[in-house]
């Protein structure tokens, strides 16, 4: 938000260099954190994802299954979660699968103070024969891997990601509900571990996936849901970050979404602009459907 | 960003209401997330924070001191920190004054996944006398407060926590540089830490704060920085989250910060709008000074 101070000025700056060009010295905290990624990526291979260095650690307490009835969203986890962790000298080290546990970091990591962390949503089902499937899985990795760079969060090989995935999720098949509406959510998610409160890119971070059978998000199952048209606070905005799945798009439209459903609706469903044009519904996408004054295709 | 889709339905909605209303239901995720907080605020008083009920567990290996030359922003810690936890059941918890160390939560936290995480930043100074001086730390706890509101983080007494907070500078206080330009950077914060996918107000979070002796930001000390004024990314907007601080707001500007950098400069001088109007400075406030043409005041 602009302060009223800066509202009052209103400085009309044409062009893009405000100093004059001098020699290049750049910011201690630049130095030490900012280029370390850079100037290490480009002076030797950093290590990509390779699935097929996946190292499993079966779990030896597996859990008992929740009945699908009981399910709350995202609250019920699989036996098993995968890490992978990165670092600027080596890049992406060897694939984990181990048992879904804890994961501790000092209280100076970068995910807890800045915001480094981004991540996926998808699901797996089973269909009528049993098998497994998942929808379109490789546009969520080219999502995953858009919303990394945004961050400034290490880049990966998707294609190698997703047969990590998949490993996974056949290890943890029994979570997967086979009743028609319900799913094995899975969520994967990037966050920079650098014990650093400088604000730069990270140095460390740690690529994550947990998953979580779930049934219809919403008590009303697949029947419409009541939106609340906002125009007072913006989910999204040209320049900002509306178009990356990012931890720092959600809990900021929290507060709004409480007043929506204190007066009776869903969800918000999110405007901006003077020509209120949708940004989003809720934290989900929507979709719009126009009929001409008939009823018919427009 | 708005998408290509949405851009070309510009729909212009006057109402603010786009269903009819019906009974009101809640969506099962807000009945379980959202409302359990503010459910149990309305029923019963919960405890706030309170100095009295400090533990102090004093560290047991004290670490050296970092030479002050050596000392890179926001990477060396004092010996202890704070912690004070909170749930949506019982309020805030004892404060508990402990040698620094790590934070485990589950990967399902809230806090890795919608950035409910909220701070602030202080520092603690050594007068020529030896006295510990803080400026202004009230303005810090309520903007502290304000942040942690917006993100629906739980509200606290600012005068309680600023309480807490001086009793871990007391302890931590060999770690004051007593060097001019040099300070004990202290470092409050907030996260969410429920174990939930659901999109909605924590129930359970946790307050921390560090210290971190310091120097200079910058390399150059305290003689000017080179800013490269920014329009292609907003950091702040109408609407937005640019008036608290959380750290949804820093992650995004990284990828620019390292742009100027590349250039030249030492931050991103963040405008927005039409107007070019002065959002910020790179993480920083910034204080502008007009001049009339004789160099006199405006």
């Amino acid at each position: 938000m602009l302060s009223s101070a800066s509202k009052r000025i209103c400085l009309s700056i044409r062009s893009r260099i405000l100093l004059p060009r001098a020699a290049t010295i750049y910011p201690a905290i630049f130095q030490q954190t900012l280029f370390q990624s850079t100037l290490t990526n480009n002076a030797k291979q950093l290590a990509d994802i390779d699935h097929g260095k996946i190292r499993i650690q079966r779990s030896e307490n597996l859990k008992s299954l929740v009945p699908i009835k009981d399910l709350i969203f995202g609250r019920t986890f699989a036996d098993h979660m995968l890490e992978i962790e990165w670092n600027a000298n080596q890049g992406w080290l060897d694939p984990i699968i181990k048992p879904y546990g804890k994961i501790s970091l000092e209280p100076s990591a970068m995910v807890f103070h800045y915001s480094f962390e981004c991540f996926e949503g998808l699901k797996a089902y089973k269909d009528k024969d049993g098998n497994i499937r998942l929808f379109r899985p490789d546009m969520n990795m080219k999502r995953f891997k858009k919303s990394a760079t945004r961050l400034t969060l290490p880049d990966f090989n998707g294609d190698e990601l997703l047969k990590c995935l998949k490993k996974l999720i056949r290890l943890d098949e029994r979570w997967i509900p086979a009743e028609r509406g319900y799913s094995l959510y899975i969520r994967p998610a990037i966050i920079g571990t650098q014990e650093s409160l400088g604000v730069g890119a990270t140095t460390r971070a740690l690529l994550f996936i947990i998953c979580s059978p779930v049934g219809p998000y919403y008590k009303t199952g697949f029947d419409a849901v009541r939106l609340l048209a906002t125009t007072d606070k913006v989910r999204a905005w040209p320049g900002g970050t509306g178009d990356a799945k990012i931890g720092g798009n959600y809990a900021p439209c929290v507060q709004t979404q409480i007043e929506a459903a204190k007066r009776g609706y869903h969800q918000n469903l999110w405007l901006f602009g003077a020509e209120d044009e949708i940004t989003e519904v809720g934290t989900m996408n929507c979709f719009v459907l126009l009929k001409n004054e008939q009823g018919g295709k427009v």
